[in-house]
């Protein structure tokens, strides 16, 4: 989620685009900006790449921590860049992705040897990519957007064009081998507290996007351990009703800060558990675009 | 986890049968007693049945909550107390329940009316299940039990036939629907520092009966928010090596607590939700035998 002022946005034709056609704009360096809006309604997802030995043990952080990570797809083999499997049920048989190459079709990518940061916003990884690695692909909270826009419930920061906000929390994810030391990290939209129950409503059956919010309320900054509501550790900081810092909204009914599970957190978990060996994501705010659409995945 | 001096414990015959001749034995309410460590190896399961109402969001909570509140099956009509379908991928097909009463089988059984108990321990709910009502089965830490004990680490209260210790936390599950403000309960066995990695990676593939434990050390007791190890809100209060309350061994390495994710967690959940209507569960410790067996449901 960099500075929305340092990107060019998507041109109205891509904003069109089906998934597919945004993969090989993002392969070919034509598309190398935050994919928020593009080819509206496709499936967004997160991407993490591991060193194979810790695979099972990413797969169980996953299946323990469905609502922050939920998992959608993965490598079928250690080293194929060009084949994902799907764990969405419902749309399992038809191709989430198809003529994939996991090591160009994002727009940019971070890399990591042992869990130092040694390459930021880099178009591929081609030179990266091992026989030795797995790709795991994890549900996006763009997803649900789309549903809230349609019911007249746009988030502030896709009006305003700005990224979506996102904060560390110390609320511990349930461990799994390695990693043993996660916390949620969550993203903020900001509604009416009369709004609550419907933006919940509407969100919930986004089960393999995050869901519905884990917390919402001024009470929750706290309780989630947020440092401050206006320095979110990713993306832009949030703006309340009239353009003023969000915080300066605190304790109002009329603006109210809900948090969902977001799929930095994963990142963050391969991130912070001193993982040996190369590990590769999407840059925060560029994701993989899928063949399948937001609505095949509501439960 | 009734208190064991009031109960009799399963004859040998008992401990050596199969599910459905405990099952058997709970309809005709020959068994009445708590089913830790009978007919070893099969599966055990918490029973919560639920008004349809509430059906979807308890599905949910699941869904987003699979540590503590591993659902593994739910009835397949409502108001069908004989049929269960299995929500396990690896032994659907095979049945893991054949000519079940889910209003009979369970050894006793918790009745709760708008919230509230209004009958403890009784040995059947047939006046009171309706066609309106829908059963869960969730995951049970006994499963992983028998694991351990085949590694050479039985867990303390078995060795000396006690209940084992459950104690409330502070650390929120993830919201779905009605269920807003429950948080995750938790089972102890403690364990010398030097066994916490072997218990890890024993119990790390019970993915479906709570997997690995959620968190382990002295420091996670405040951490998880737990009043007094040595007073459990369920079960018997923990022993050390010594057999003295285990809370005079705190700060020790050779005695250290492990926390699982808890079945009781989705029945505390349900009951404090001032859910509208009948809700029933299995009373603590008194658990659904099933058909499959432990090594069944390992992942």
């Amino acid at each position: 989620m960099s500075n929305t002022t340092t990107e060019t946005r998507p041109t109205p034709a891509l904003l069109q685009s089906s998934g597919k056609a945004i993969r090989l704009a993002a392969r070919s360096a034509a598309l190398t900006t935050p994919t928020s809006g593009v080819a509206a309604s496709y499936l967004q997802a997160n991407l993490i790449i591991l060193p194979f030995q810790y695979a099972s043990d990413f797969r169980q952080l996953c299946a323990r921590n469905p609502v922050p990570c939920p998992l959608i797809a993965e490598s079928t083999r250690t080293g194929c860049w060009d084949e994902i499997k799907s764990h969405i049920p419902n749309i399992d048989g038809r191709s989430i992705l198809t003529g994939c190459d996991i090591r160009h079709d994002v727009p940019k990518y971070m890399v990591y040897k042992d869990s130092k940061l040694v390459k930021s916003h880099c178009v591929d990884v081609e030179a990266e990519w091992t026989s030795d690695h797995v790709a795991f692909l994890i549900g996006c909270s763009f997803s649900f957007e789309t549903a809230l826009a349609a019911a007249g419930l746009t988030p502030r920061h896709t009006q305003l064009q700005r990224n979506v906000s996102v904060y560390r929390t110390t609320l511990p994810l349930n461990p799994a081998g390695v990693f043993t030391d996660a916390t949620y990290i969550v993203s903020m939209r900001s509604y009416k507290a009369s709004d609550i129950t419907r933006v919940r409503d509407i969100t919930r059956p986004f089960l393999l996007t995050h869901g519905e919010p884990i917390a919402w309320g001024w009470d929750a900054v706290a309780r989630l351990g947020i440092r401050d509501i206006d320095m979110p550790e990713w993306g832009d900081a949030p703006l309340g009703a009239s353009g003023q810092p969000l915080g300066q909204s605190w304790g109002s009914e009329d603006e109210v800060p809900l948090f969902w599970g977001c799929g930095v957190t994963p990142q963050e978990a391969a991130i912070s558990a001193g993982l040996k060996g190369v590990v590769m994501s999407h840059a925060p705010g560029h994701m993989l675009l899928l063949d399948c659409k937001d609505e095949d995945i509501i439960r």
